[in-house]
Parts: C-alpha cells; sequence; structure tokens
C-alpha cells in the first residue's frame, strides 16, 4: 500500500511541475522560462521523487515505465494495473489542482481548440509546431524506448545504480528538449490522460497515441534490453 | 552554536543568491536569466549550502521546513526557535547587503506599488501574473508541502541520502519553475519577512500568507510522510 | 558483441537527442531552447548514456573519445575500428530517424546553403557566425583536447570515478556553450558525418574537419595527460 | 610539478570556456545563451575539472581559492606563489587562444570602452549595469566569501566529500546568475587578469579591485570557517 502511495505523490508531483511549469510560466513575455524550463521542470520532477520515494515504491510515476520494467523482468505482472490506477489517479489529482489555480487568474480560459492548450499533448493540428500523426508516434515511440534503455540500464545489477535517480530524470529533461514541438512531449500515458480529461475535445479523442506508442517504445526497450545489452551471468 | 551560525549563513546565502538573482540579473533586456535562471538560483544556494554546512545544522535555512521535519519526527522542538530566529537574522542581513549593492546603481529605487518589487512575494495585485489570494494560498501550500516530502524521503533512512543535498536543492529550482508567476514564490517564511520589511506597504500587510501557507503545507508533509510513506520498522 | 550494441545505441541516442533538439527546438520563437537548450541536450545524451550503458561498452559514443582512450593507453587498437563502426551506423540511423519526424511537418525542406541546416557543422560561410577554417580547426582542436582530459581525468583509477558520467557528460554540455556559433560544435566525427550525409554539397566536403582535428585534439589529450598528468604509480 | 600542469590546464579550462562562451555566444540574437548559459558554462569548468583533476592538485583553478585554502589551514604556504603562478599562466594562454580563434571572424575588434569587452570585469563606466565601485566591492568580497565558505565546507572531513565538485562548480554557475551584471563577475583574479591584458585601458587599471576584493573575501571566509564553523575535534 505504501507503494501505491508512493505512485500517487510521485505522480501527482510529475504532472504538478511539469505541466504546471508549462502552464504557469512558459509564456511569460521576456521572463518566462521557455520550452528548456519545462522540460528541466519535468525531469525534476523525476529525479526529485526518485531520491525520495524510489525506495518505496521503484519510482516509475508513468504506466509506460511500468510496462517496460515488466517487459524487461525488474517488474511483476500482477502489480501493473494497482500501479497504473495509483498513477493515473496521482496524474488527474494533479491536473485538477492546478485547473483550481490557474481560474485564480482573471479572464482564464483553456482554449481547446489551441495545439498545447493546458499542457495537452497532440499531434496534427493539435501538434504545437504542426508534425503529423506519423511524426508524432516514432517520436513517442522512439524516445519512450530511450528512455526505458537509461531506466533498465541505470538500475542494472552492474550499473553504477546509485546514479539512478539522475540519469533517469535528466532523460526526461532531454526527452522533453527534443520533443515538445512535436507532440508536446508525453512518453507517459497518466500525464497526457490527465491533461486532456479537463480540456475534452479534439485533444481527448487524440489521447490513445500517447498510450499505444509509448507503451509499444516501453515494451520494445524491454525486449532489446534483455536481448542485445543485459549480462545475463547475473540471472 | 556552530548549529546557529550555519542556519545564518545558509539561509544569508538562499536569501542574496535567490532573491539577488531577481534583483540583479532577470530582467536585463536579451541577455537577462529570467525567471528559469532566478529558479536555478534558488535551488544552488540550497544545494550548496547543503553540502557546505548540511553536516553541521541538517541545513535547514527556512522556517517552514524546520517546521516540517519537527512534524515528520526528525527535529526536537526545543531547536524550533533558535533556528528560526537564526534563519531570519540571517535573510535579513542578506537582504540589507543587497539593498547596499542595488543602490550603488544610478536611479535606484524601489517601486513598492510593482509586483514582485525588491523579489517580494505577494497575491492579488502583487501577483507577478495576477493569482488570487486563493490560487496563491493552495500553490504555496501544495508545494511546500512537496518540497517536505522530498525532504523528509530523501534523508530517510532507507533511502540514497547522500544524493539528497542534489534533490531537495533541484526541488526547489522545480517550485520556482512553476510559481514564480503565481507569488514570486516564497515556500520560505524568513526569505519572505526579508524581502517585505525592506519594502513595507502592502507586500508587507500580505506577509502572513507566507508564513501561514508553507508552514501549514510542511506540517501536512510531516503527517502524510510518518502515515502513509514511512516504513515503521526503521523506528 | 554487446559492447558494439551500446555504442550504438549511445550513438544513435547523441545525434537524435543533440541533433534532434537543434532541429526541432532550438529556434521555435519565443519558446524556443537557444543554443543553451542543445548544450543540454548534448550533455545529457551523454550523462544518461554512461549511466545506462557505460558498464558495457565503457561509452564513448564518438570516435575521436575512442582513439583519445587508445592514445591515453585506456583502450585497445584492435577494438577501434569496430567501436567506430558502430558509433557511425548508430549515428546515420538516427540522422534517418530525425529525417523521417522532421519530414512530418509542412513545407519541410532542408536548405543544404544554410549555415547549421540539419544541425550539420561547417566553418567559413557555413559557420553559424562566421568563423574561419582556422578558427574552426583551432576551437575544435582545443575543445576535444580537453574533452579528453576530462574523460582521462574523471575515469583515472585515482579519481573519484562514479561521478565520471556527471563530468563527462557536463563537460559535452560546456563545450556546445563555447563553440556552436563558431562550428556548430563537433567535437564528435560521427555526429558530423551523420548529418552532413543527408545534407550533401558544401557542409559534406567540409566533414574532413571535424574528422582530423577531433581526432588530432584527442591524440594530443591522451599523449599530454599520460606525460604531464597521470600518476605512474598505478602502472 | 604534476599539481602545476593540473592548475594550469585547469584554469586554461575555466578562462577558457567561461570567458569563452560570453565572447562566442551569449549575445547571438534569438539563440544566444545569454547570462545563464555563460554563468552555466563558468560553474562547470570548475566541475568537470574538479572531477578530472581535483585528485592531482585539489582543483584551485583561482588564486583566491587558494589564498582562502590557506587562511582555512588546507594548504600550505609555500605552495601559494607556485600555485598562482600555475593560474595565471594558464589563465592568460586562454585568454590568447580565445583572442585567436575570435579574430577569425570578419570584422572583429575589441571596443576597450564598452563595459564587458572581451569577456572583462569591470566597476562604474565598466559595470555591464552600471554599479559604482562601492557595490562592485561590496558583491565580489561577499561572493567570494561564501565560494570560499562552500569550499571549505563541502570538503570537510566530515562532509560528504565526493559530491564537492558538484557543490563548488554549481556554486560557481550561482555567483555568475546573481553578479554578472554588477562586474561581469570576477571572484578570481586570474581570470580578471587575463582578459584585462588583452584590452588594455580602463579594464586594466580596474583590475586591482578583483585582485583585492575577492582575496580580502576569500581570507575572511578562512577565518570565519576555522572560528565559527570548523568542528575542532577533527583536529
Amino acid at each position: 500500500m505504501k507503494k501505491l502511495f508512493a505512485e500517487f505523490f510521485g505522480t501527482y508531483w510529475l504532472v504538478f511541475g511539469g505541466c504546471g511549469s508549462a502552464i504557469f510560466a512558459a509564456g511569460i513575455p521576456n521572463l518566462g522560462i521557455g520550452f528548456a524550463g519545462v522540460a528541466l521542470a519535468f525531469g525534476l520532477t523525476v529525479l526529485t521523487m526518485a531520491y525520495a520515494v524510489g525506495h518505496i515504491s521503484g519510482g516509475h510515476f508513468n504506466p509506460a515505465v511500468s510496462f517496460g520494467l515488466w517487459a524487461g523482468g525488474r517488474f511483476s505482472a500482477k502489480d501493473l494495473i494497482p500501479y497504473i490506477i495509483a498513477q493515473c489517479v496521482g496524474a488527474i489529482a494533479a491536473a485538477g489542482t492546478l485547473y483550481t489555480i490557474a481560474s485564480g487568474k482573471a479572464g482564464f480560459a483553456i482554449d481547446s481548440t489551441k495545439a498545447g492548450a493546458f499542457a495537452s499533448n497532440g499531434f496534427g493540428a493539435f501538434s504545437p509546431d504542426g508534425y503529423s500523426l506519423q511524426s508524432a508516434f516514432i517520436a513517442e515511440f522512439v524516445l519512450t524506448l530511450f528512455f526505458l534503455l537509461v531506466i533498465l540500464g541505470a538500475t542494472d545489477k552492474f550499473a553504477n545504480g546509485r546514479f539512478a535517480g539522475i540519469a533517469i530524470g535528466l532523460a526526461l529533461t532531454l526527452i522533453h528538449l527534443i520533443s515538445i514541438p512535436i507532440t508536446n512531449t508525453s512518453v507517459n500515458p497518466a500525464r497526457s490522460l490527465s491533461q486532456a480529461i479537463f480540456i475534452g475535445g479534439e485533444p481527448l479523442s487524440q489521447v490513445w497515441l500517447f498510450w499505444v506508442a509509448p507503451i509499444l517504445g516501453a515494451l520494445a526497450a524491454g525486449f532489446l534490453y534483455k536481448t542485445l545489452l543485459q549480462n545475463h551471468t547475473e540471472a
């Protein structure tokens, strides 16, 4: 049960910090943090929570990570559903808090026809810089695949594991530095769901891609890591 | 006594570095560091002092942190008042130094009717981007709550504790990346007090929120961590 | 064979992340990550992969690094060619993926007459800020020399080696902070080759400099480190 | 002798990377790295060299640091002069390389009447944002004092010393985030001297402040650390 609370708090923090920095601070004229600041914020949510509650739950905070660790033989199938539920509940609770805070500014309104509104993910007309469904799918697949390679590698028995929280958190920063213009960056189905629920409309109807592509990328990473990179003498 | 000197120097550095970067460097045209640079500066004050004097005093530099560690069972009640006094004295000394340096620029004047003047915190008309009292309260409460969850988790006996200074410092960076536009970011009553004293007027009359909300958030974190996350076999 | 897969994935990630952030995110108006964001991205590709697969292959991801480690007596001559092939194949595969994603934006076209197009390296008319061949050569030589000094020093038996991934990754960030305006920053022949192949024209004809200068700088570093800095009692 | 080569290379890298990023990359329109990027670059020169050659020479790269460590009882008086000579030679060699590279851009010229030209330090008319001599002196004194407190604390026997390279490097980043507008940030007499020599004129005649204030600040830190913070049971 402590594990599920850890996943709840960790995913709440990921969405509150990552999406919150995008909503409140990215676009302030002259002083705003821009895409680079948002990228840093997303990474730091994971870095900070990895050192805070990683020793409790393993620090997934992301359904794709849970799937990828299962595919890599590091996580039990029976824990998949409870973890994913805790992650989605945490993400939605965070989005609700963000909505409440955001609505305390005069003139607040979410424009659900605008790409990236309320930190939502999207493709085509809802891609921040106008990338197609195919580009979005490839980007989310490849980025989640490498995110999981970093996770599986950095937490390998033979690796320098105490630094895994730094490597994994900053991998998420790197992923956002590359791909915010493409899809507003997901690689995390819970994070995409929570924002889409509060917008509805087309962004909600696109949310399937941000479940399918990251989870497939994560499964591919688990398979590739076990097959090509893992030292099987550790088994 | 060494502990109180450590808290004095640490909180001086937090205010001098965090508020100083905001006052001197954030808004320089074209080359200024913006909100992201200020966020980095605040976090690095804590990261650097945590490794410098954390072994002496524990490295709080913030009355809300002292309250939260007390609520989490990690800090003695009898040390609360001396720590908070040392923190406030350090913060005010730093604000005085900043004032002296700032006044060495031709045309220097603090406009106490402007949101965020002299790095002050505020809400409503004194929120940098116009957020209400309610939004400000929720933001400060939630952010301090999670700041303390990171602190309590990263310094837990079962955690990878040598990295706590990195996780805690960068958590403060993350908090600023999210919330400078909302309240100019406090999560630290000493830091709010020191800047408000030098401005007076409305910012000083709003300083109560930056004592109440962070301390309540910190107390909530102590309770939640002990109840939901801590492994009691460590007791 | 695991080593070559590790070099393949690592160099893929270096090019996909570093060049990808430059192509997709650097120049977005107002919110773009700029040269500093690209510098951070390049460094984080190495930092993350060093902790992920460094324990497998040593984490070179760069022909100049392999040459420099050989010159410093840390890498076997017989592995040089296989490592360099794996690195170049990974880099080219990444550039191909970037091309595919980039072509999913309406109006996509590479302008091979523009300095830095598709994240290519260049000098003279193809230097982002108009630096001569001589300046480009000196910069690439000096920067790769110091990159290798950091690598050789941070992985020395007498050094604090667990932090090498952080030091080496952030050294690459630093190198980009200095020199993107000069050559668009190479210090990595595989990274230069992969982008030049997709552009052709003058950038491809300039690619020789980004093999010669970095490899000479790396060889010089190996020699200098062994001669001036290394403690020979470790032999 | 290895120690002096380590100080030579380390200070070369500090000036080449820190001042180089300011000269080449800070002011590029739209994409430039700004003061925040320069701050990061200075810090990373120290972070990277601390892990690379810190085990050889201690990693000072700065005459004020050598003085401060001597005042704190951590460095021998007889090594002061050789260290400072190696640091100044390294800094000047780096400035010469920067000059050579910079002169490879059409229209290159140093305007020695402009504040901050060729990354020089200054006050009054040569302060980037117009701060007085008194403000400049206080800022350099206080910042070097705290830089040395971080160094003395993070390398204390009772501290978590393996992280000292991160804390000290990022302390230099923090110092630049605060004070580039005030003095263009020195806290390092060798770095100030090397740039002033290549400009001459008024910036050279102001260089005395960037020797006196940092060294006095460093001496004060050594005294304060020994008196107020150090655990004398370690002696």
